[in-house]
């Protein structure tokens, strides 16, 4: 099967046009300065057409297109429940009749971590598995859980992309999203650099000489030994690891997949975290497999295909 | 649908004869100084016999017999996982072929906080709803819940039923299942009298006197004014709270049941929790209701006829 893909990130939007696990062509339209998603439909459309061009491929020979957005996106109703400020005109938009006009297809819209996770379990990490969680660890933390062999959505289409916003400390920090300590206010990269900037003896810290720091600053300042470093890269395994136990209670996967740009270290984080899982999380039948995502931003373009043939299947929640 | 019905708690084994969502016959076998279940299969098919002859009905007038067990159960294979070391012999018993001869009927076997949400969703707090999260505060803190109108099962059965062994702490207190920070570590009945006992201050309080006290003594002195009760209380209310955000992000429910003992004081909790939840739950669509389960040691009995349908209608995982 053949489909368009669109993953709208944070500073680009990935195009493709992909076949089954396989990426055919691809693109990526910076959006930084962009005010929302209604002017950047033109040239979207535009780097589509090339790229279906490039591969000699018509839209006809596309089974559809297929969108993962940044916000809880209700998949049944193709409807946009809440943004993160990003693309929030989107919610106004007739997308479905875009497409449509546009490239003569079928569109179906799913949350970006629920197609990552797709992704990576139709051709990545989680390969051949039915009952998979993924946690993306970036600016947030992202998360979407397969059970079954089904995304887990909920009646208001947002279970499932919450594990990051299970607390991890019931009397820490204000989450962006309201909540208590959740996982994203202790460990995600927005709010670490202010957890940072509070550790005592900070001012000696080499994260204290530049204007910002973010992951990666923080575990290279940790390889050459900062101590402030050290102690909260630490910290952030310890929550991460908190979080992937909770993601293990609460939906009983086989594996959990953990993303994001973090991932760079991933040597040095899947095994603590799979050391962590072992001694704490319970599990009677045998213990989940942490896993680095291998698609990187490749996952949710490579989603496409599944998510789609869940709509041409009749999709049964 | 009639069925026969067993509830097996830590103390006593609830038994009904049950008719759709009521109960027509109940009795209780107390088990505290039973080593085991292969003893009490006499006595309890002694009691069902009399109960079904009280109310005239043959066991052949009944669908089935359930057994909510305390523990992680396999429903698909009738399979017990693992046990909270009550009943660990149920695990090598054929309890299926014990229902055949001594009843004639099919048996089906579900984790107990899962029979007494399906009550409640039949017939108690959560009726008439398909999306619904339990949580019983007890000795441990159960869960159970239920998504689009199925029970939330998972991979090895484990889903959804550790929902008190979600962390609200990452550095809190080792949990009873090996976990660091649950809920239930946190806020169990196990656990807060030692949390209590380690209280600044506890050797003033009005709970050093008795040898031993629980949630009861706790509330009752906190309501007398005294501080480290009310401060005790009041961290286990927070740690409930949190924890009810924590079943509300992971599976997106309309309403939260709470239920167990501690529910004596349901006019001092619920509104604690509910205010908690309208405040820090991610909720686009609105927010989940909390309620106090209505059915007390009845839910899991009046579970039997949802778990049976589930049986005959073929179940679909």
């Amino acid at each position: 099967m053949k489909a368009l893909s669109l993953d709208m990130g944070g500073s680009h939007i990935g195009c493709a046009v992909v076949e089954d696990q396989r990426i055919l062509a691809k693109d990526s339209l910076p959006v930084t300065e962009a005010p929302g998603l209604a002017a950047l439909l033109g040239p979207l459309a535009e780097m589509l057409h090339a790229l279906l061009g490039s591969v000699g491929i018509a839209g006809a020979d596309c089974a559809g297109m297929a969108i993962g957005f940044p916000g809880i996106v209700d998949f049944r109703t193709g409807t946009i429940h809440a943004t993160l400020k990003k693309y929030d005109d989107a919610r106004h938009m007739d997308l479905k009749e875009w497409c449509r006009s546009e490239f003569g297809l079928p569109l179906a819209m799913e949350n970006d971590a629920r197609m990552a996770l797709l992704g990576e379990v139709s051709a990545g990490a989680a390969r051949g598995f039915d009952d998979v969680t993924m946690m993306t660890l970036g600016t947030g933390i992202g998360g979407a859980a397969l059970m079954h062999g089904k995304l887990v959505r909920g009646k208001h289409a947002q279970a499932g992309c919450l594990g990051g916003h299970l607390p991890v400390d019931f009397e820490g920090r204000l989450c962006a999203c309201g909540n208590i300590g959740c996982a994203e206010a202790e460990a995600g990269g927005w709010a670490v650099p202010g957890i940072a900037r509070g550790w005592p003896g900070f001012a000696q810290s080499a994260l204290a000489s530049p204007a910002s720091f973010g992951f990666r600053e923080i575990f290279n300042a940790a390889a050459e030994g900062d101590s402030v470093a050290t102690a909260v890269r630490d910290r952030c395994i310890a929550v991460w690891a908190s979080n992937a136990v909770a993601n293990i209670h609460a939906y009983d996967p086989e594996v959990v997949v953990v993303g994001g740009g973090v991932m760079q270290s991933a040597d040095l984080i899947i095994p603590r975290m799979q050391e962590h899982v072992n001694r704490h999380a319970w599990s009677g039948w045998g213990k989940p497999e942490v896993r680095a995502a291998a698609l990187g931003n490749e996952a949710g373009l490579l989603g496409a295909v599944p998510l789609l043939r869940e709509v041409l299947d009749g999709a049964n929640f």
